[in-house]
């Protein structure tokens, strides 16, 4: 039994783990999961993911869910000499990966989430965007990228001079935002040029690359 | 240079971190940090925490912020072999550990932080609490319970049969709840058992305790 992803490419949790296994070089399957037709509402899929939301992930006899928890279990079964996304054997470098992957979870994500929920989920199902939603979210993600300007004028990545999960947690949510809100980006120089590096990574792109076809795609 | 702790015991966030410092007996001092003359927002205390909330945390040279990389730096500095309440070196119960964590943040938190800073923070500074989204997030909160249920049907604690951060992360908010919105917890059997078995854990105890002075004096 090989490894399985429960989700599809256009889903910023389900690339969000699809980034950490191709960083990794990790061979799996991606079982396409059907929001259309509430296929992650059946029991089949409940049984992998109780609170119905792509992505889940087996390996083996082990099955998870929680995009963020899956990274890290890639991250730690398939660190090697080379390649190590979370740094947990340096007791400074490992929390300051983890204060970041924290970060990006509370910090920048409920805003991020809600920016891409309203201009893109809602006008994808013929809804109308909450313009002032949009407006209070993005201010308060241009605060928080106000302290990655500060954080990245210091080191390159955001737990240090090394690329980690705390970075590449960023990676699907940035690739929406950067397509409506390119400026929160681009006028803050520090934050533009860890986005061109992290998203110019081989794995990065290829796994933004399926995001951007696969949302054409089903437009 | 011993352990130090910046915040306040009436806080969540920081009585989330104390609570891993007491189940590990890691001695700490207490800094005081005063949110109503705005001290989070000084620069002193805005280069331990840039994003100016608290808690704040240092070990020496090393000072990290966001509640839940504190309390993960902790339980991976002092685990022993009595109490891991990570289980890094056990892959599956390790993920599951981070699972239940993630559940934790994605889940429980948004919900619970909402009706909390309706209930009791609005209130406090002579507000009035917006109803409407207290009921809404009443209603996403019984959702998730409904899923820790079903899960807690199953497992003594969240992520199995053994006490973890994943379980420790629900306590500070699980204790304003129960005090504005108890039948949350209490009309579900496994959940009530559940937070009746954690919150009466001595350290568990000890920092409720604490948090319930503090929140009485500041009245
Ligand atoms: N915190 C979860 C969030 C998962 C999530 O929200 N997934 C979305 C797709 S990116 C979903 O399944 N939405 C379907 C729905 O809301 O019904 C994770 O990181 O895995
Ligand atoms: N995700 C952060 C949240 C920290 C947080 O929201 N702290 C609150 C107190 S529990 C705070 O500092 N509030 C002050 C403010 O909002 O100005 C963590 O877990 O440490």
């Amino acid at each position: 039994m090989g490894v399985k992803l429960y989700g599809f490419p256009a889903s910023t949790c389900t690339a969000r783990v699809k980034a950490s296994l191709e960083e990794y070089g990790v061979e799996y399957e991606l079982v396409p999961i059907n929001l259309a037709t509430g296929e992650h509402k059946q029991p089949a899929y409940i049984s992998c993911n109780p609170f119905a939301l792509v992505p889940a992930f087996q390996d083996g006899d082990l099955t998870l869910f929680e995009s963020r928890a899956i990274t890290r279990y890639i991250a730690r079964k398939y660190k090697n000499g080379v390649k190590d996304l979370l740094k947990e054997s340096d007791a400074a470098a490992g929390a300051l990966v983890d204060v970041w992957m924290e970060v990006e979870s509370h910090q920048f994500n409920p805003a991020v989430s809600t920016i891409f929920y309203q201009t893109f989920v809602i006008p994808f199902f013929g809804g109308t965007p909450d313009q002032a939603l949009i407006a209070e979210n993005v201010e308060k993600l241009g605060k928080v990228l106000n302290v990655y300007e500060d954080r990245l004028s210091k080191s390159k990545y955001l737990a240090g001079d090394f690329f980690s999960l705390a970075d590449l947690h960023h990676l699907t949510y940035t690739f929406y935002l950067v397509k409506t809100h390119a400026s929160l980006v681009n006028s803050r120089p520090h934050v533009k040029a860890w986005w061109e590096d992290i998203s110019s990574r081989p794995a990065c792109k290829k796994v933004i690359d399926e995001m951007a076809a696969d949302a054409h795609a089903s437009k």
